[in-house]
């Protein structure tokens, strides 16, 4: 069933501990969002505390914004023991399709580790999409394809919920499709609010980990209204991102369902 | 002598280099802290010029929030080049007690640096008192504690002057315990606000360095008095993380003394 | 021609890409600071992806505010990468003249890489002029030498564009020297700006690759124009700093040539 008020209020209650490997330009970022939504995060790396640190955590998210041997290294350390506990996994493909580094480190990741939630834009997305498919070419298919079936079609070739995000939002579980049309257009001029987006879907999946689908869906809409609600009074990029903040942390779950667009296809 | 305002305009007039090895997730953060204060931020951690950086600061600062090997190669021989010339030592163990790795890696840095204040909350401390007494169970000691025990136990135990912040805070050299109650609920809203506050006690310390009981607790009384202002107008954590630069940036020394609440236990 | 407006125009209509190996402090600002005047920023180091990364990128930022030997190899290769195509490449030789390790960093970057634009502050500059010229001491020249010949000075012997920042900035090709003296003291509160001026300094050289001594005085005088307008009404550097990001998402290039300060000497 899909509340996201419900789900935040649970959510806030459990308060879960959400691990986040992540580049370096958005950790701050990604952090405050779990904080001001009401998880909690925390930041590492070292392969040396890898195991156990996702021992103790409720979701883990793996973000490939700055690579380099050593993080995939506990990336794929991380995800492995995620999927033994089992917790919910999120995978946010940062600029694959930019570099083969990129889409290799992606895919070996989607390979190795059971990624409960794929969460990126629609050219991240295709490229996956398409190496796994056998369809070449990322624009064509990021400019070519329906979103909808774009989503569909990852969750099917992946085997992951595919979480895709863009002007509406599309997730998809292989066969139903939710279609989420909260945000604002200023989520665009700040960067690592797709980040933001990742940890936040963990951060919901840890509250409802047995309906991954919904989950991920009513954290793009909550994560939307709050960019509604920071977008008003904002007077561009810099206090937006400051405002984003004080939104996420003031939601309140008992009038969220009013406000959520979340469509099912 | 305790008179934060007499302390802060010190600082203020020697602008003193603080040399900071910390973690990803705040390092803008600390070093903007440390500019709003007054104070020169020095953020580098590569081997090759830790002891050359050295010369030049006034204080280091220590922070385990994101480890890797080579990171702790350059705490030690940072430290040491401190204890030799010396310069005040910060040590902020965060996340001491989530994993075996940031544990062991806070009692080797105790073990052959000459820390001057450890920084840390009640939990974090309480496991390195623990491992040191042979006390076991972070939550029992976190929880069944007093904390200006806790804090006067570390100091005993660990060499150091303990700073052990929360609601009240309680700075001790293992004899005199300082309870400062300056602050605000939203400093928890905030990731960092307590790396924050490990920079502004070296801060303090550079201006201080005889009476380190007195400066780390005058600096927690600070970051207090300026969380309470940026509080005050606040729609949430985001605004209020802007303002909190803002807040420090304002400190007015001639009357600070009036508006911190520092008690001797 | 000086025309700022119409090197803005040009800019926000091609959206450039800008690769940035920057240091861990300001990604997150510089990154912030090219989506809100108009290009696309992207941030990678991994030496698998340095050479992949510059053939879709319209300039390169090289920033070595936090060193260590694998970001060296990468800032390398990426620079040589620059050099080949050719793209326009920055230098930001943070902390030069600190330690050793940076002096000889950016020498050598300076040696193997076809800098187009050199952008630090005086003592930085002056730093790598001295070590040029055989001059001893960065405080003497800092202070002793006039900017506008400090920076023809670092141009003609260095072979780069010379963009010395300050309370009035100089940009000089080794002739020419243009004088900026856009800007607000409030910069001087916020790390990160420097790093700011350096990525919008690329920005501005993909617009007008082919007059870089204009497109780097143009960028410091847009940068200045924006503090100017975030100042006002800011009150202190942490709102200052949301501030700064509206106004350079709101520059109107229009108007913005009534605004800017720039003249030759």
């Amino acid at each position: 069933m899909i509340s996201a008020g419900t789900t935040l209020q649970t959510m806030r209650e459990r308060r879960p501990l959400v691990h986040q490997i992540t580049n370096y330009v958005v950790m701050n970022e990604t952090a405050n969002a779990t904080l001001a939504i009401g998880a909690l995060p925390v930041m590492a790396h070292a392969r040396e505390e890898m195991e156990e640190m996702v021992q103790i955590a409720s979701a883990l998210v793996i973000n490939i914004g700055t690579l380099s041997e050593r993080w995939i290294e506990s990336m794929l350390l991380a995800g492995k023991a995620a999927g033994a506990r089992p917790i919910p996994v999120v995978l946010d493909p940062v600029g694959v399709g930019a570099t083969a580094y990129r889409t290799d480190t992606a895919r070996r990741i989607l390979g190795e580790v059971d990624i409960t939630v794929l969460r990126g834009n629609a050219g991240e997305v295709a490229t996956l999409v398409g190496a796994a498919a056998e369809v070449r070419g990322v624009e064509s298919m990021s400019t070519g394809i329906d979103p909808a079936e774009l989503a569909r079609a990852a969750a099917r070739s992946l085997g992951v919920i595919a979480s895709v995000t863009g002007p509406v939002d599309h997730v998809s579980d292989g066969d139903r499709v939710l279609a989420v049309s909260n945000g604002d257009a200023l989520l665009a001029t700040v960067t690592g609010t797709g980040c933001m987006s990742s940890a936040l879907t963990a951060c919901f999946l840890a509250a409802k980990p047995d309906e991954p689908l919904e989950a991920a869906a009513e954290a793009l809409a909550v994560f939307g209204v709050a960019a509604e609600d920071a977008a008003a009074g904002a007077a561009g990029p810099g206090t937006f991102h400051a405002r984003l903040y004080d939104a996420l942390y003031a939601l309140d779950p008992a009038t969220l369902d009013g406000r959520t667009r979340i469509e099912e296809l």
